[in-house]
């Protein structure tokens, strides 16, 4: 993937200073940039390391002299990271799939897969499996039976959807993401169990309720899934009980994520590495949950919601409110807890003081 | 999988009422079932939803007034979460697996399965493994050398059982959950470590202990798992360094779920996604973590113990306790926590005043 | 593997006491060893445990008297901690895997092997991959496309490494593991997203920024790791955006371990169970992150840090320091914070006391 600079130009509607033939045959940052890199160097703070660097061209921020900074040639953008879908999809050589149907892979014969499809090594796909166009499977991905996915589907290698999803277009699945596995749901059969009882009255529970065992509640649901949406390596969604776990369109998921059974997530959203959402909570849309964000059962979460990296959140939330903390509150309420939360010794201390003070106080009135 | 109302109401040990002809097809929510699906409507909430949906016949609440729901037959229940399994169970058809050996399975021939056994495409199982009867082995599932797994195995696509594993009957592993990877364990040979100096003194530690490296502890203990144990998505339980980690008959272990190595892990306990046990620590029997709880190596937890979502265990729990927080105490403290916490910032400025009011009476003494 | 006691005592330089030609045919704990076995008594407090076992040969601790603990042959230790990686090592006897390369192996005929491997059934090998000698590939494993990966390579079942990384010699990455997953990188091309605007202001942000999605910004980089480096189950590292993200010499992860995009991880740490390092963060060497610590996106941790579990690391930790809590603070702190923390109801309500006390005295005044 040989470029010059004017066909980057080009791709980011902007004009090329100096001189547009360059050749790119990557991006690199400002200091390892080599002779035929593309330097990223989107912010004045990169000045310094872009002569530490080989780059004669460059992408570099709004009003900076690009021949002062000893390049051939430029680009210059008013909001660099507003470039970056762009730049990195064009140098996406993306991860390795001969076209064509590897002869290892074990396809359904009532399967129907769109056209221009790559499927690698040792995939599977069940029965009455239906895939849009282009899709791209790499090993040891797996579709089971009778699950619908839109056009230009990516698997990668270990990802699964199990039976019966539904599936928009452009589905992208990490490396051994996991879409459709059984809820956790599991009830006592002839008493109430101690986790319900703890829920009617937290002074009760912890109680044995008899000799009673946790029976299985299979998940009739599926998993219904958007357009152009994503979900990152380990991640897991699982499959609802009655009605299928819905996902939004245009909502990214990253690493090691776990959407429970149930949970409905609305549109737009961005949910972080290592968050979790469990069973029948309900999320709009465009909210996002930073890393490590968890979201209790059966709650609901207004849209554009933000949750600061770690939030346990275990009341409901409305519209528009960022949150922090566990249990979550507003974030500025949460950053005042915390500055005091660091003052806490001291200021216990400064009670016993008062204590000490007013008992004296107290004895000489 | 086509029933009536009165097959449902069978398996339920339940009455009809009205007409138990009415074919079934499926359960639904009330207000998304069709003409042949079962409304799911076991609360009085759900009422007007019914009306939304076309359901001919519903499982309902203790009481409820069928005719008047505009049903043509109906099952009541006095606890309607009881029924979950059996009506659920009845209606699953549950992954696709063809009976029979996928001819690309490659099954070692001193491997012995028991009758009645589906193993899907690419499945690999090591020599010496014993499996029983009527396995389920989904695609790209694997067991290692001398494995040995009871009866009524389903292991989902991806799912992993490595070597010298011993399991009872009606094991579940989900797609891509691990039992007996390595456990973590590492050492330095020649010095205490920096950690090893800090458990010893929380003053000291966070110095290097000379150029020490980090050497690796092999584990040598297997997996030891009872009857009727689950192990969710993307889970993983580690292998003991010496004697093998045990988790208890009925436990039922969610997604993403970290049990350590050595650990002691009782009978019919519930692990909800993302919680996480550290090595060696020892839980008793019926207990529940919560989603997303800690629990410490080397720890002890008793019996019939509950921790609420997210809690941080870091000490010895007695039997029968209620638990929450970081670092976890007993639930109705850390709800008195949790509330003044909320008040900090404002406790915090009447301390403050306090101290002004004080020191001003202070002065005029 | 069967070895004499003289045999262990050589691996350890150590002396042997007694009967030196005991036959040894495993290790197990005091109470639970056979008369083969070596039993693992390196403290006093396993003295009264080995009369329940078996065993005639033990490790001991320092200045044990074997002979009155009634064993034929004993090594005794100063530290015995130190000689469990050699002991380990010794009776390990390895997961399955027969010499040589499966037929099943897909095998690019541009990759490039080194002499000795055993590559396990369906494992797939993509084209210009590079692996050195020694290999040990389990099912289900794969490298992608131009991976170039040092000797002695251990991939468990199901353990991915996809296209374009670098990585040292030994490497193990355990089942179901990803190295080289897509970031988690995702900006709005138009305007700026509302997260973008709660970081400049905290009391902004929620706000919708006007109908913009998510753009993907595509991972360049991929993942650089340099010599005995773990990963563990279902642990998963993500590609770079520009440039690689890296991960030291010496350092091993746990399982269910999230490393974003970007991330500088130094040499000779130890990441603990379900621990997560958020995007670009720089971390140092002998840095020890115990289970579930969260780091920050873009902080920087310097060298001989220890986190205490379940920290989340919001700001730079300078060298040495050992922390805790959330946000994270110097530990011997965050002790005194937990301990004040507990006392906090109390502690309110004694303000309330002194109020009413101090208010009482105003007026009295």
């Amino acid at each position: 993937m040989d470029f010059t600079l004017a066909d980057i130009a080009a791709a980011l509607n902007a004009e090329v200073l100096g001189d547009g033939s360059l050749p790119i045959t990557g991006a690199a940052e400002p200091g390892e940039a080599g002779p035929t890199d593309l330097a990223m160097a989107m912010d004045a703070k990169y000045a310094e390391a872009l002569s530490d660097g080989q780059a004669r061209a460059a992408l570099l921020w709004d009003g900076a002299d690009w021949q002062a900074l000893g390049l051939e040639g430029a680009i210059t953008l008013a909001r660099g990271k507003a470039a970056m879908p762009a730049i990195t999809r064009m140098m996406d050589a993306g991860p390795d799939l001969a076209p064509g149907i590897h002869p290892s892979a074990v396809i359904d014969p009532s399967a129907a897969i769109g056209d221009g499809a790559a499927i690698g090594p040792f995939v599977v796909i069940g029965p009455s499996v239906v895939i849009g166009a282009r899709a791209r499977l790499l090993p040891h991905s797996s579709v089971g039976r009778g699950s619908v996915i839109g056009d230009d589907l990516t698997l990668h290698a270990g990802a699964r959807v199990t039976h019966e999803c539904r599936i928009g277009h452009r589905f992208m699945g990490h490396p051994n993401s996991v879409v459709g596995g059984d809820g956790f749901s599991f009830t006592t059969t002839e008493t109430k169990s101690a986790v319900e009882a703890l829920r009617e009255d937290v002074n009760e529970g912890g109680e044995v309720q008899g000799s009673d065992h946790w029976a299985r509640v299979h998940s009739l649901g599926g998993v219904e899934i958007g357009d152009d949406v994503e979900l990152g390596s380990c991640s897991t969604i699982d499959r609802g009980t009655i009605r299928a776990t819905r996902i939004g369109r245009g909502t990214k998921i990253d690493n090691q994520v776990q959407i429970g059974h149930n949970v409905l997530l609305g549109e737009d959203c961005l949910v972080c590495g290592q968050a979790g959402v469990a069973g029948s909570a309900r999320i709009g849309n465009r909210v996002v949950l930073a890393g490590r964000v968890a979201v209790s059962d059966n709650i609901f979460i207004g849209d554009d919601v933000i949750a600061g990296g770690g939030a346990g959140i275990m009341t409901n939330v409305p519209a528009g409110r960022a949150v922090l903390g566990t249990p979550a509150v507003k974030m500025d309420t949460q950053l005042k807890i915390n500055r005091e939360m660091r003052r806490l010794p001291r200021l216990a201390d400064t009670i016993r003081e008062l204590q000490k003070a007013v008992s004296k106080l107290g004895d000489s009135d």
